[in-house]
């Protein structure tokens, strides 16, 4: 490993995320209501109002755990955006207001405007409390959260019938990635550093979240597919072929953190083979570099029409599982991926002129959509990974801060 | 106006529909339980088993249409596979088989897979059982496709709640351009060449569908909107400045249609000046040529992933348009512009290999997903536009059939 090297690495992530944090605190806080702006032009002007609620929740989530974790960001205006964020959501997000479910989508003044049949909006809600609870000392707060966490497990595991979905008889169940790898993370995020009680409450939902990421390594290891059956077996069709390797790698680093808090080393050798060496394999594009957003493993053409654009995300998630699967193992071929990725995404994604990351290519690597925030896209992947990147540099380098 | 041009343009297209019919008739059919494949890929393999009713639907409805207006297609083998399509539409997509809301997606043996909460599975319904009860003369399945249409006006007019829609609070109702769009098109389909008392029944239906169109043109005549309020007026956000050319240009022939059946000459006007000329002026590529999936009327970048992609479909609503505006003025700009959207059209998306025409293409014009048919992409706009501009260039020839 070169010192030197990795110093740069460092470096630079250190000032670009000095750089996104900056954008999003100039541009897309709300004064007037709490909560954050998301669908932020090129240069941060606001071209929408509209207020999505995954997009609230991850944006308190990073403001508190950046507050909390990292000297630079412990300022006021970052505790108080984050607070005002909490606030809005605590007020605006549940609807109706004693229900446990949450909208999808608000009006910048907090009146629901969409309401999705998923867990996702809820997961990000817990996200944002459990973390605000952290630094505030709120306790309401962090019960709050394990109150909305107990009602997700139940709609998974037991009943999904209050998320409004009824199954059809065409419709076979599925076991979906994102379902058992957000819960993961949400086991990760309400047990960290709390007391043993808590940690052994969630033990068992954590290690059935492993079982169902695993659940989705078919066709002999040699590829991760979206979607399996409750079963994992592989479904039929485009939806059973699927195949999302940025996915696949955030599925990855998720396993990781949790091989290093329950000692796991065949684990961690699956994740790193499987979910991060292989899906760089198959999702890297070797002709316009970049990793691909959908592929089919049958090497049909998918139908999702961005299937060939190069988002940001995806590199965000590689970066990640590559650096920690490097820093866990020393396997020098792990670095050389990272640094294949990192000079694709900071020579690509990253915008010199007006600051934070452009979120959507053409396959070709040129920007297709030139906003920096998005009904999809805010504050959580790009600072999350160069926040992640920061602390497994420092670790690396020796040096804390 | 050059004959021999016109000539050109008839043989190309003549030619082209009979290799388009070829296809389906070759790739699409399932001699088990009826219906169509519509998941094709390139060469015409089976990709997908899911049945998508809009696709459905359409392929009886375009079969027939064939089969009756057109000596060549008059074949047993179209007839035989419209009434197994319809076969399986009437045993299959109303779900449950006795409510008037269908589904979205069955499985190839006819098990509900997806309902969606809007009106268009249903309208591709009727169209499919009138015009397949114009084949056969099944007077049942006329009246069915009529009492549907009762109860989408219903739906649509009085009380959407039979949909399974609530209104949200921050949800403002939309005048969504593709609802009076589809009723027109209903409109034109369940009445044309029927008796006086049916074409009453429907006149203020279509009436009103006019002024519901009419209400998206904005800007002072320099826009038309995708989606404005239910009084016409501009909506706030991505939302409302949303432009979607393609649809534009086809709610222009719907309008030159219905002046043809109600001799509107200034709505004529309207229709060739505000939906037809000004919508090639603005969705018009000129770098690259081709017309865009989706803008913004302020100029700021869409959110849809594809709003810079060149679909097939947008295309094919153009050529009918601006033959047909042609045809009713004869003013020669419309017929270069007719000739400039023919040699993109022909030259890109159709597929002299195999036959067909590829779907979705980048901005730059390469083949971005290969397949011919997909969820969204069946056997309708290519052959209905093929079928609409021979027929229109007969009729400027001079020659029948």
């Amino acid at each position: 490993m070169s010192v030197v090297l990795l110093s740069q690495y460092r470096e630079k992530v250190r000032s670009e995320l000095d750089r996104v944090v900056d954008f999003w605190l100039t541009h897309s806080h709300d004064p007037d209501h709490g909560g954050f702006f998301t669908c932020l032009g090129k240069d941060g002007h606001v071209y929408d109002e509209l207020k999505y609620v995954w997009l609230q929740g991850r944006q308190v989530w990073m403001y508190c755990r950046l507050y909390r974790t990292m000297e630079r960001f412990h300022k006021p205006e970052i505790l108080q955006a984050a607070k005002a964020g909490g606030e809005f959501l605590r007020r605006f997000a549940r609807v109706p207001s004693d229900s446990w479910k949450c909208a999808f989508c608000l009006t910048k003044d907090g009146k629901a405007v969409k309401i999705q049949r998923t867990i996702f909006s809820e997961c990000f809600y817990i996200m944002a409390m459990d973390e605000l609870s952290r630094v505030t000392g709120d306790k309401d707060m962090q019960a709050e959260a394990e109150k909305m966490m107990d009602h997700i497990i139940h709609w998974v595991r037991v009943d999904p019938s209050e998320l409004g979905r009824t199954q059809l008889p065409g419709e076979e169940p599925v076991n979906s990635m994102a379902v058992p790898m957000m819960l993961l993370c949400l086991v990760q995020q309400l047990t960290e550093e709390r007391d043993h009680d808590l940690v052994e409450k969630y033990r068992e939902t954590g290690n059935w979240c492993v079982k169902q990421i695993l659940q989705h390594i078919q066709r002999d290891g040699t590829a991760i597919l979206e979607n399996v059956s409750l079963e994992g077996a592989e479904l039929s069709g485009c939806q059973g072929r699927l195949q999302n390797p940025g996915h696949a790698l955030e599925a990855g680093w998720f396993l990781l953190q949790y091989c290093t808090k329950n000692g796991d080393e065949s684990l961690q050798s699956t994740a790193i083979s499987k979910f991060i060496e292989l899906q760089f394999q198959i999702g890297w594009d070797k002709e316009h570099g970049g990793l691909f957003y959908f592929l089919d493993v049958d090497g049909h053409c998918p139908t999702q029409l961005e299937w060939s654009m190069k988002l940001w995300w995806p590199h965000c998630e590689a970066l990640i599982a590559l650096l920690m699967a490097y820093n866990n193992t020393k396997k020098p071929t792990l670095l050389d991926r990272f640094a294949e990725v990192y000079e694709y995404t900071f020579s690509h994604f990253s915008d010199p002129e007006n600051g934070e990351w452009f979120g959507y290519l053409t396959q070709e690597g040129k920007v297709a959509l030139d906003f920096k925030g998005g009904p999809f896209k805010g504050f959580f992947h790009v600072p999350r990974c160069l926040y992640m990147c920061e602390r497994i540099l420092d670790g690396l380098l020796g040096d804390k801060n």
